[in-house]
């Protein structure tokens, strides 16, 4: 069993309305010195191992389902899950 | 300047739907072996340092804005950013 994490963010050139109206509710709740916040995704997936290439499956999801490529960036960590 | 990464997910108990509609679309497009998808969300804040007691302002801040504690967990690493 493998589990997945993949992050999702927007990238550089695109606006982030969410983050930005984090960014002001935090400062009007009194937190000092925060610039700037972005706000993405975050997902776990637990894949069984059936011979697949991994990774490739992996790079495809993420290009066609998990992220949008056109406004967002995409990287992942693979980590082999010992399940007892 | 820290960068500042929080990731923000369900608790085991409690569903996600959302994250279930990923499992089945994937499935359904022929990736073999996903057996779990929890999805939750990731937040880059960029926090000037002025003194502050950085590590309890962002606890503070990921308990009442940026997570739900009720169904929530959240975990964040703090790296210190130079800036050029």
């Amino acid at each position: 069993m493998f589990k997945v994490k993949v992050y999702v963010t927007l990238r550089e050139s695109v606006l982030d309305p969410q983050g930005t109206a984090v960014k002001n509710s935090l400062s009007k709740m009194g937190y000092e010195g925060v610039e700037d916040v972005r706000i993405g995704k975050y997902m776990e997936l637990m894949i069984e191992d059936k011979g697949q290439d991994l990774e490739s499956a992996v790079k495809d999801m993420c290009g066609r389902l998990l992220s949008n490529p056109v406004i967002e960036d995409y990287r992942y960590e693979i980590e082999e899950c010992v399940v007892s």
